[in-house]
Order: C-alpha cells, then sequence, then structure tokens
C-alpha cells in the first residue's frame, strides 16, 4: 500500500474502538467525533494529507524496497549524510505544519522503529524468531503507514516491593504473567502513553529498572500490539482541549495530545509481536546499540526548532504590537529568544556535518550536539514561556473571546484593546495564542511534557556526561600543557 | 450597622446588577449563581461570616469610633507597632483561609482605603471640600462593611495621540469629558479591575502619567463609585473556573477572581465621590505621602506568605507521597522553598520591628523590607511553580477526574496511581491541586497576576533604590574606610 | 586577666614559634614582621584594642563570672533575648570594624567555643573528666582572651584505604595512634586552618566520617592544642597580600588571613586537652546538641550583613562616580544588592525574635532563619562580586598604582581618569577597592571561602531541610485544605 | 618580506622604545627583559615560529599577491566556503597553542584589518586618497607581518562637556586638534589598549559618539600609528603576572596581556595614515559595511572555543583527579560545560555552513549564529569559572608553590596532597592552574575581559536584535497560522 492519507488514518482509528476512559465514561462513539481528540485527529489527517500533495511528495516520500511504492520518509534508514538531510527536510515539512507543538507526529515513532529495526540482529543472541519478528513489525509499519505510540515507564506504585506468604517477594511492576503457545500474558501498567489511543500500535519497552527482583528479569519483554487487544484499558488525563474555535483557542483546537495510563489486564501478546522476551540486558542494548537516543534526537530537534521559531515569532508579533522594540529589557528578552533558536538550529546542522556510519551501515548525527540540545531544550522551552509572560503582561490576563467581537460592546473592545497598528481583533487573537502557549492548561502540560521529554535532568545530563566523544582529547590538551 | 456576614455581602452583589459581559453575552441573572463567579463569591462570603465568629471575632474588629459597633480591624490606621500586630494577625487569618489565593481578600482595599484617608488633609490644596468626601467615604465604607475594587491602568491605546481637524490633539486616555453641578463626567477605560463585579465600589486613581498632553492634566481625576452607574461596562476576560468540584479543581472552584475591562462611558460621578479634580500632581502624591505602597505592602506581605507556605506544604506533602527526600537534588529544591518562605516571613517581621510614625500619626511599617519583598516576590513565585512542576512530573500530567473513582476502572486506579503510604485516590487529589497551582489556566494567570502585582520588574526595582533610606550610611561606610 | 590588647595579642603570637613554612621557606623571624601576616595581625590587634577603648568598653565585655573582670562579650552564654541583641551589638561594632573581611575575627571561635561548653555535660557519657576538661578549656580562654583557630576537615587523601601485609587495612585519615600517661599521640592533617598560625590554639574536630573503618572510630578524637606543639607543621598556600600600600591594596594589605595545612605528625595531646577520645558519636552529639551550628551562625550573620553592606556601599559610590544611577539595568543590579542586605538583616532580626532556649538554658537564636542565610550567602556573594564587575567594567581593569599619581603622567591620569564628582586618584582608589573584592587573588579567596563556609550547598540544604521546624505545620495545612 | 619569526617579533619590539610607565616608573630597558611583559612576549614570539615551522607552515600561510612569499593567513580575504574552512584552521591552531588565553593573538587584528581592507573603496567618499592609504596599510602590514592593537572606547572624562569663556563648548573627547601638510594633529587618550606595547602598530577608530558635540564631528577620525610617536604615552595598569615559575603561574607567566591607557597629547599623525578625517558617520560605515563585527567575531569564536575546551579540560581532570565523576551535582557541572562547548563549536560551524558573499566579494560567515556567540559567551565564561570554584573548592585554596616540594616538608606534601591516581605535586600543579583561571588576579582580568569584549550586554543584545536576518519569516509564519 505505502503512504495514507488523512481520511484512512481516522477511520482506521474509529475503526478499532480501543476501550478508552475519560472523566468517569466510557468513550463509545467515533473518536473523531469526540472533542477531546476531534481536532488532534484532524491536524493528524492533514499530515498524512501532506504527504500526497504533490507540492510536498517528493520530499516526503521514498521507494518502499518492498513493493516501490511511495512510504514515508521517516521510515528511511539514513546511510548518507544526504539521507540525513532529507530526513530533516521532511520532519521539519511536518514540523513547520504543527510549529513543533505535536511531540508525537508521525515521524517521531517512525524514526524510533527505523532505529530499533536497523540493530534487530542482536536480537538473535536470544533466537533469530525475534529479529524476524522485528523486522517484519517494521516492514508492516512501514508499508502501511501505521500510526504508532510507546510507553517506557511504570508508575511509582511499581516501585513498591510486597512479600507473599510463602516468603516470595511480588511488585506491582509490569511483568510477563504467563506463556502459551499463543504468545505471553502480560500484567501491569505504564505511564504517559501520549497519543495512544490516535494510534493504531503501541510500542512497549520498559528499560533496565531495579523495580522487578533481579531474579524476575525473566518476566520482562519488548513486544508491540494494536490498540484495542483484550485486556488493554486506555486512562485519559483531564483533557485540555478549550474549546472548537481556532480563535479562542488556536492551539488546544488542533495540537493537544492526550496521554493516558494504559493498564495491561492479562494480555495475550501474540509471539510475532514480541521482540525481547525475558532478558533485560538485551532491551536496554536494543536502546543503546541502535541509537535509538541519537535518531530520535535527530527528529526531535527539529520539532524543537520549529517550536522555537514559532514561539520567537508569537513574542516578536507581540514586541510590534505593543510598540517596546526600542525598550533595552525588551531587547535583551528578545535576544536571548534568538540566542536559543540559534543555538538549536546549530546544533543540528552540526549533528549533520559531523554524523558518522555505525556498524549498521546506518549514517548516525553526531550524539554530542544532538544530547546537548537535550540537555538544553527543558530548560530552554520554560524560560521562552516566561518571557512570553514578561512581554506580554496585562495583555494576556486581559482575554476576551471572539464572541465579544459580535456584540453590541465590539465599539469598545475595538477602541480600547487596538495594538500599535493592529486591530483590536487582531490583537486579542495573538494574546490569546500567547495566552495557550504560555499561561493555559494546554501549554502547562505542553512544560511539562517538554521539561521530562527524554528523562529528567539527571538522566540527560548522565547521558550526555558518559556519552560525550571528546573527553580524552581535552583532558590530554590539559596534560600536555602541564608538562 | 459594622461588619456584614457572607449572606449580606451576596445579597448587595446580586441587587446592584452592573452591566457585565462575558463570552459574548451580558450576563442577567443573579451573579451568586452564575459559574463564573459563585465559587469565588462564597469564598469571599466565608471570609465575611470569619468576622462574626465567636473564635475570630476579637482578632478581627475594633470598635467604631463612630458608633462603637465591630467594625473590620483592616480598616483601622495603626498608630502603634502593636496596631501592626493587630492587624497582621487579622490579615493573616483571612491569608490562612485562602491560602494567599486571593489577591483581592477584602482587607487589600480596606487598608488601601485607610492609608489614603490618612492623608485625607493633603486635598484641602485644592479645596476643603475633596479632604470631606475622602473622609465621608472611607467613613461610609468602614461602617458598612464595603468591599472595594480599584483600578490605575490603562490598555495601550491610552497612549496613542490623535491630531484633531482644528490642530489640536486628542487621546483614548480616561479623562473629564464635562463637568455640571451634579458632578463629573468622565470617559475612557481601565484595565484588569480585579474582582471588579463581584464588589460594591469601584475606587478610580490613574497615576501621574505622560499619555495625556500636559495641558490635558486638568481632565484628570480620582473617584469613587458603585459598580452600576450608567454608562459604566465591565467585560470579562476568559473564566478560569474548571468546574464546580472541588476534588477535581480546588482552586479555581473557589478562588477565581474574574478581571475586567471596565469602560467608563460619559459616566457621571457624583461631586460627594470626587477626591481630585484636574490635578494629577496631587493625584500622585496621595500615593506617595499616604504611604499607600507601604500599607499595602504590609497587607500584601502577609498574603505572600500565607500563599507561600502553602506551595511548599503541597511539595512538602508530594515529597512524602513520591518518597524521595533523600535525593539531594529534591533536597535542594525544597530548600529554596524553604528559603523563600522564611525570607518573606523574616521581612514581614523586620517591617514591624523598624516601623515609624509618619506625619499623619500612622505607625508605617519599614518599607526597605517590604519593597524588597515586592522586588523579590514575583522571582519567587514563578519558580516556586517551576519547583513543583520539577518535582510533580509526570505526576501532574496523569491527572484523571473524581469521577474515574466511581466508575470499574477504580481498581486499576487504586493499584496504580498509589503513593507512599498515601492512597491512590488522595495522592490524584493532592496532584490536581499541585497541577492547578503550577500547570493550568488558573494557575498561570495567577502567576500573571503575581509577576505584575506593583508594577514591572522596571517599577519595582525603582521604587526600592529610590526609596532606599540606607544608602548614605553604606556610602559613608567606605568613603570612610577609604580615607 | 580578662580582655587583652592589641599588642599583647602580637607579643603572645610572635613569641609562640610555630613551624610555619612559606614558598618553600620556613619562617624563622616573627610572624608580625612578615609581610604575609603583618597586616592582618595589625588589623585584628585593632580589633582587640577596641575592646580597651572607653567607646566601645561597655558594649564589648561583661564581667568575668570569675573574677569579674571584663571578659570579651563573645563569651557570654545567652540565656536571654537581650544577651542575643548584645552579642550581636558586639558582633556588629568588630565586623563593622572588619566589614566582614575577616572571616575569623576572634568573635568567631569565642562563639563556638561557648557553644560547646554549654553542652559540656555530654562528654561525661564517656567519663566526667571530660566534662570537666572542656569547662576548664573554655574558661582558659575567656579569662586569657586567647585567640582561637579550628579545623574539621582533612584532604581527600583522608579517603583512601590501603590493605596492610597482614590483611589489615589502613588509611591516612587522622587518628590516635598511641595513648599514654601524659595523653594521646595524634597522627594526620587537617585542611585549612584559617589563620591558624596567628592564633593561639586551635581546636581540632573531625566530624563523623566514613574514612574511617569503623573498627577504627576507637581512634578518633576532639582536642584542643597551643600551635606550636612539637610533630605540628604549618604548611601556608600562597599568600594573597598583594602589598603594603593601603590604597593599591586596600583589602589584603589588611585582611588577608591565611589558610593552612596543619599536619600533625605523632603529636602528643595532654589529657586535660583532650574532650572526646575514641567515640565519634559523641563527637557528633557535641555539634548538634550544643546548637554549635546556630550560634555560630548568629555571629556569621553579622558578618555576612557587614559586608554586604560595605559591597553595597561600593557599588553606591560607583555608580555615583559613573553617572549612571538613571539607567535601569544599573538600577536593577543595585536593588538586587539591596534585596540582598535587607534580606540578610531581617533574618538576623528575625532569628532573635524567634529565639527559644534550649535545655542547657542557653537562648538558641531560631535555626529557620540562621539556616536559611547560610542557604542563601554562598550564592549571593558570588552574585554581588559579578555585579561590581558588570558595573565597574573597564574600570576594573584600567587600575594604575598609588605610585603613578606621584610621576610627571599625574596631569593625564588626573585628566582622564576622573570621575563624575569625583578626582581620579580618588577614582583609582574607589575602583582599586572594587577590583580586589571582586577581581583579585585576595577577591577569588574570599569567594572561595564564603561559597564553602558551612560546607558545599548538598550540605547546608540538609541542614536547613531536616532541621526545619515548619513541615508538619505546612503540610497539616495542605491536608485540612483537601479534606 | 612576508611572515616574520619570534626573534624578528621581539627585536622589533624591543627597538621601537616607546614611552610605557609602569607602577610608577617609566620603563627604560627592554620589553622583552621586563618582568611584567617577557612572558607574554616569549608566547607571542613562538606564535609567529609556528608560522615557519613545516608542521604548520602550509595550513598557516598563503602565498603573496604582491611577492609570492607566504604570508600570515589570517591576512586571507576570504572569498569562498573553503577559504573560511582554512581561516579557522589557521586560528585554531594559533588559539590551541595559546589556549584561548590570548585575546589578542595576531590573527585578531589581522582580520579586523583584513575586513576594513575589503571595504575600503568606501573612503573614496571624502577622497580617493583615503582609500589608498588604506590599502597600503593593509598591505604593509601583510608583507611585514605588523602586529598591531586596537583603540576603540574612550575614558568615561570625554563625556563631560565644559563650557568656555566665550561660549563654546569643550570636551576631553579625543579629536583633530590641529592639521597641517604633514598630518593631523591629535589630542586625547583611548582605554585599554590591550597589547598596546607589544605590538607594533595601534589602529585608533572611535565609534560614532555623543561626547563630541554634534558641529565638532569635524574633528574626529580613523588612523594607525607606530606605538612609538613623539606624544604618545602609554600608561599601565598593575601587573598579573604571578611570577615566572611555570608550575606556579601557568598562566600569568605566559599569557599577561597588558592593557593601557593610551595618551595622544598632541600627536601628528601623518597623512598616509590617515583613513577617515572628520567624518564619523563615514567611520560608523567603515565598520558596519566591512562586516568587521562579522569577520572579527568567526576568529573571536574560534578562541572562545579552544578556550571553553581548555576549562573542561581542567574540569575533567580534576573530577578525576578527585574521583566524584558519579555524584549527580558534578555530572550536572561537567555537563553544563559540556553544553557551552558543544553550543560554540555548532555555531562557528553554522556560521560557515551559511555564510554568504558580500558586496565587496568576501564570503561572510552568517553572523546570526556568530552574534549569537557574542551574546553567550560573555555569560558562559564567568558561569564556567563558577563551576571551576564549586568543584575545585578546598583544593584551589590549598596551594602551597612549586619549591615547597623541595624541602623537607615534601613528604607531608606528598603524603596528604595527593589525588586519586595522581600525585600530589601533579594535582597540585593542576590546581594552581585552575586557581589561575578561575580565582586569581589574571583570572579576574580574563573574566573582565571576555564580559565586554564586543561591548556590554546591551550592546550585544541590540547588535543581534537588529541585525537579525529571520524575523520577518519567523513573523509571518505566526501570522499566517492565526489567518
Amino acid at each position: 500500500m505505502g503512504i495514507k492519507n488523512g481520511s484512512q488514518y481516522m477511520q482506521q482509528i474509529d475503526h478499532s474502538k480501543p476501550e478508552v476512559w475519560l472523566q468517569g465514561q466510557r468513550i463509545m462513539g467515533m473518536l473523531s467525533n469526540h472533542k477531546a481528540f476531534r481536532g488532534l485527529m484532524f491536524t493528524q489527517a492533514s499530515l498524512y494529507d501532506m504527504q500526497n500533495e504533490l507540492e510536498y511528495k517528493n520530499r516526503m516520500t521514498y521507494s518502499s524496497p518492498t513493493t516501490g511504492n511511495p512510504v514515508g520518509l521517516s521510515f528511511l534508514q539514513p546511510t548518507t549524510k544526504d539521507d540525513l538531510l532529507r530526513r530533516r527536510v521532511m520532519m521539519s515539512l511536518w514540523g513547520e505544519r504543527h510549529h513543533g507543538l505535536m511531540g508525537r507526529s508521525p515521524d517521531y515513532m517512525n524514526t524510533a522503529l527505523m532505529a530499533f529495526n536497523t540493530a534487530a540482529d542482536l536480537l538473535s543472541e536470544s533466537s533469530p524468531e525475534f529479529t524476524h519478528n522485528l523486522r517484519n513489525y517494521y516492514e508492516y509499519c512501514r508499508e502501511n503507514d501505521v500510526t504508532m505510540s510507546h510507553v517506557f515507564v511504570q508508575p511509582q506504585s511499581s516501585r513498591v516491593v510486597k512479600m507473599l506468604d510463602d516468603g516470595s517477594f511480588d511488585t506491582q511492576a509490569a511483568k510477563i504473567v504467563d506463556k502459551n503457545k499463543e504468545g505471553i500474558v502480560v500484567n501491569g501498567a505504564f505511564l504517559l502513553a501520549t497519543q495512544g489511543v490516535t494510534a493504531d500500535e503501541l510500542w512497549v519497552h520498559p528499560p533496565v529498572t531495579t523495580y522487578l527482583q533481579e531474579t524476575n528479569n525473566l518476566n520482562t519483554f519488548v513486544f508491540a500490539v494494536p490498540n484495542n487487544l483484550p485486556g488493554m484499558k486506555w486512562i485519559c488525563r483531564e483533557s485540555m482541549v478549550g474549546g472548537d474555535s481556532s480563535f479562542d483557542y488556536p492551539l488546544s483546537s488542533r495540537f493537544e495530545e492526550m496521554d493516558t495510563l494504559i493498564v495491561f489486564d492479562h494480555v495475550l501478546v501474540p509471539w510475532h509481536r514480541v521482540f525481547v522476551d525475558g532478558n533485560d540486558r538485551l532491551s536496554q542494548k536494543l536502546f543503546s546499540e541502535s541509537a535509538f537516543h541519537t535518531h530520535s534526537a535527530h527528529q526531535v530537534i527539529c520539532r524543537y526548532i520549529t517550536k522555537s521559531e514559532f514561539l520567537l515569532g508569537v513574542v516578536l508579533n507581540m514586541v510590534e504590537s505593543l510598540d517596546i522594540a526600542n525598550h533595552p529589557h525588551i531587547v535583551e528578552k528578545v535576544s536571548e529568544m534568538i540566542v536559543h533558536v540559534e543555538t538549536l538550529k546549530s546544533l543540528l546542522i552540526t549533528s549533520e556535518v559531523n554524523a558518522s556510519p555505525d556498524r549498521w551501515g546506518s549514517m548516525v548525527p553526531d550524539r554530542n550536539s544532538l544530547w546537548t540540545a537535550n540537555v538544553l531544550f527543558p530548560k530552554i522551552y520554560p524560560r521562552m514561556l516566561e518571557i512570553i509572560q514578561l512581554i506580554g503582561a496585562s495583555g494576556l490576563i486581559m482575554i476576551p473571546s471572539e464572541s465579544d467581537f459580535n456584540t453590541e460592546i465590539e465599539p469598545y473592545l475595538s477602541t480600547y484593546l487596538a495594538g500599535n497598528n493592529k486591530e483590536a481583533k487582531n490583537k486579542v487573537q495573538l494574546f490569546r495564542l500567547a495566552w495557550e502557549l504560555s499561561s493555559s492548561g494546554f501549554g502547562g502540560r505542553q512544560a511539562l511534557y517538554e521539561r521530562f521529554f527524554f528523562g529528567d535532568s539527571n538522566t540527560v545530563n548522565r547521558r550526555l556526561f558518559h556519552g560525550y566523544s571528546h573527553k580524552d582529547k581535552y583532558m590530554n590538551r590539559v596534560n600536555d600543557f602541564l608538562k
């Protein structure tokens, strides 16, 4: 088949009918009709449509090695620097469509799966079948443009250990509780499957963990499943959609990616979807040797950049409409945002300039610069929101709605809320956008999402520090100097 | 009469029927029934009720010099350090009821009016009648426990100057457009009357400004009016009330103080409510010589403290429920919050220890420490919210609602969302509170409010720097050392 | 005897003839003649002289309970809040003389010894003799106005554990290597005895440590010794004295407190100077139950304040001489310094207002506010130095010397280096002071000293967090709110 | 002639005999013998020698278009991206020799002069002779490998305006006070000619300024002069050379670049050395249209990078010798330094990738990324020094000298000051290096130098903001989104 379009995406989700709970109710109708999901699904659909548009198709697809049909370029395993550039162009096209506000635009998971697939040989250490499973799964997803999500992290409760009557120990951590000839039976829960219910499939991959006793490691796994197996329950957080009006809620009406607690209540995962069975060292190796954190960081930095550019654009517009570009403390704040944008852009370019091949034949971007971005962005992003608040000030509080402009008070609004060369209605629209970014529930969830995207600060610091390539060179330079 | 109770408060607001616009509609019913106002009004009513409760009455009232009836202690002009202590105790009682989340609990405006009244003699410079008006107004408010709000700032549009056909200039700035024997006629608009429509009265007091041409200063004013004069239109921002459930929205269901654009469309203000007529130097003097910024800072710091203590309490509970008190980076963050709380408490105590009388007979707290708090809090408060996000992490994203606990998925929630020694439902409740503080629309508006309470950072820095009492002492110490 | 004067101080040091090594040489002559020590000793002497001056004597001394002679007030065990005030006044008098630049003005160690002495009863747990030793030592120091220093910390090498031929373990950590009837024999080294060689006596008190194997804890100790016992070797760091000119080096010519590595090479410590023998739990208890960290923090915050006030005075003078008080970014920086000064002053006042008695009868200042200061100052102080650099700019680089003003180029200097209402020579003098504070070797060592005074940031954070009194109150407030 | 070598450099400086004042004395002997200059001159000589070494010659020189002899590559006007790369390699070779500690290694001024020369045509607006002068001067410097310095900024005193008896105004600002057929006569002073007296020539170029009354602009200029014209007086600041020992003072013994006040007391500047005469608009244009701030930023970022790499190397060595790489707060700090290093490297690479030609035929690196570095580095550099202090702690205080290791106390030092796998002497050497960087007078002056290299923060922010190329693109993206 190859690339899908937007309506195919919507139909597939609507037909899968996963068990979804939101605000005390099970959602029975079509997700694409539900106010918590329809805006996001419409946006996601428009991304898939882009792939089919003449203007973009060349830049967004390549020929399937299996069928020759066009498939999504983010599935492409890069083997040259030019491939990296093509991937970047493709990912930036989507990024500039959703302005970096969709953490899970499809290229993210496509890239992740591509990375895992490059290292599929690793899995033969257990059995050639697992390698086979992973290669098949990758091909299936690429050829059908499958929409995926993933979960890695388990809830805090998974860490609690209970002693059983027979003296053995048990935990709530997710684990294989049974195996049979159909597959493995899994019990447990994972946190924050972002866009879990608006994706066809879920990749489940707990990292090495101290939660399970060592003797229980046999019970760990890596697998992928459709979103509607018996026993899978999706429990949603509060929806951050403010409403359908794109004037009043320009972001949450389009980009609200639901996060869910996904419960596996004795779910049978068929063998052909199992990639690691009872070997958490191998599970970990799949992360590190596939360069998962580098390949996905390449996708993520493209998103960071479009998002930061969008925020900078918002701030520049605010500064113009408030006529304050000559105030040194405003110049200072905008310059700081420019610094952040230019830094991210430079890290991306440099990751490609300094890319090098790995043993699987992939051209891997330079992790030093990408992981630098991963340490930076969780600090930069909240700071950029803070700058929006500091510049927007009362303009972010005094936000009437679009409907107010259709009443008899419209003349007051038009008189008193006008900006510098900007009509009141346009200024209110701009400041509502700035408000949603910086000061709304939608904005708050985005801030949390970015703060923890690749782990907390200890995790990303450690990854950068321990993976840093130039330690010896710089240490020796000092030692030579001291000789 | 003297102090009122909660139901009196509600009735008066409901009967005044101001012209209020919200989300494209004029509100025609009772505000106390409207979902955007009822929670706040109920909380405000409970504050008024406290004054009448035996447990608090002594600490919250004093005998009216006019009638001997108990009146609100925040109306008391302090003449001794003990008065400052009494005022602090009273304000902290209210503060601990609303946990600092109501920027406009009634003691704020009561204190402001008390301060202005101490300097009423100033106004005789224009005419003794203005002094008389202010003294009467203060007495009226104190004796009737009137609920007030204020506006100082005008929208950006007030700065734009247009040339008229006759060569003269005009602006949208608020001004006196006519006078007659009933009073002055005012046209213009002011920003962000917080709790404007849930207060009986509005104090209108533009500071000296460059917006009006100098020759127009004759057109400036200070006055106070009820909320329902003909020509007054209140235009609301988006409401941040999430819903009525105090489990799901523990804060916005109780403390959401609406901000409004208040338009004066040729409003006739009766003479006895006019305090300054056409003299913006005098208007400014009323601010500075009444020690308005010091007296009100004394009230505000009490609120800062209860709010910071509440945030610290939230964080300590989160840390306990996550069992992370032994992580150095957590200890670092909690210690930082302790530093902020203890700093604010110390500044308050010191402002009283170092208080001194002014020429009006008021015992004025030490402005050096209070204005220090005014510089600090706009930086501290967002940082405390950031700490909540950094500690709360995914717990602030995975927020199901109270109703989810009444469905068949309850066992999953109870199993997987439990905390350390904390049942899942309680943990979710705690984290929803932390979420509303740090990451919701309600929380975003509170952050903006605190950032700009006493002006932007340039304003509060300048106030501290230019009002600082110890400059010469410290400069001379250095000069003596260098001699 | 009672209080001593400056020349007595100098004579005693000069006569004690400790073994001191500096820059590859053993110092054989009088320390008070040596350029690395004479300036500091002269300043220290002037502090002792102050106690004897009529202007200060009443405020700086009290009657010895033993002899009735005046003794130093920093030896006074406070039993009332008024005692705390008297102590504060005394400590501030010295502080304003050395502008907080002497971390080891005598009141610091006098206070430390006073604190330890209050808890002397504790030591009877081992033997009543140790209590007796400590009481005697305290009395000896108070009655003879003994100048003391202390060491707590050992060099990194003390952590290394070596296996011996017989299978046992050994370390370089300081320990008792022998005991005889004269006393204990100690071997090891301690870091950074500040003013060690310009003090009569040294208090040696390693905190509980993992460096010694648990079975070796019998080898730990607390004792005090004169600076010249056989086997004691003082090894100095680089001296930061720039020169004797108080114009060119206003600070290092007066306040340079030498730090030393003190080696105990099999030193015999007489029994009457031993306070803890082989019990590191007791050694630790002596710290905590004597409120050492609180009493000494009360002395230290007085110093923090005078130092910060001095820095603020320097900055205010710089701003005036550069005529830049109307620049918002300058106002911002100076306001930040005011915030720091006022915060520290408030924490001190509050620590006294909220003081409470302990079981030894001491009136102990509130540790919450003092330990807050201990967390703050290591961040504040380097920031204040940074502000000096940011404001001083090229003025801190272009620093000619006093002697340049006595040459034919004086007219150029006077023309081109003049400030706003400030003659060139005075401006250069001011900026040299600012340079020594912020940008010289002396200033660098002071910055390091303040960063680590009470331990690194993890240590002071942990102390504040675990010792915080109000945790339960604030946690309960949230819990009550959620009920 | 072409490139010179080190001894030629030294001889020329020694023979020029400028009038230099230091610490109240005129220096009469050879600078290369004077302790304040010899270390720096030796290092500078070694840079010139490198050009002549076989290992480097190809990468550091190119053929003179005039003579075909090898001339310094930093004189090369880049016309392709490859030229930029060649320039970068050359500048990095020198940078890695002096580890970024020489702000005025010769490539800095060579680059500046190259930039000015590209735009020499501009000067014909006044007279073709000025274009001719500049072209000749550039060629002269290139062909003779002339060592240059520059001054832009005048002392604060230049801003003071005095009224004269005849009612006209005068200032101390530098100006042309006379002209004759030999040249212009200049009077005034400039600040901080770094390496002024260890350079052959000085470029004098005051930017547009409000200091001179507008009618005096006729009196402004741009010129270049040798360091020894009659009337030129060089007045040195305090020397930061600690001593000649490269163990004790590894940096100041080699890299201390003296700053001077340069006074022009009625100096006659010959016409052929005058480039702008009485036209400060043109003087300003020469800055902007030559892309001076971009070309020189390309050189400067190469230095920033080698310096940051060196600091990182120091920190990594410290962490290893202290054995603390497993502490999260250490990992956090080192990671932050890695972030800074990788950010700077990425900005450099990107400035070349995105370079574009200007109208003079130069290939100009992308100013967006370079000016980003100029905003960042003044914040990064002091922070990196702070990290050295925070990690080095007591190790930066306890710094004995090399000579201490040659005495009888050596065994104590070797025992107690050893590090993890590092002998005491090597550890002390490393920490003395860290001390000189972070906490010495040399380090303080370097910090000040970096803080203000391209102007204060307002200046570099404004340059970035107003020169930013992408404003419209990002603003339009938001506007399109809102449509």
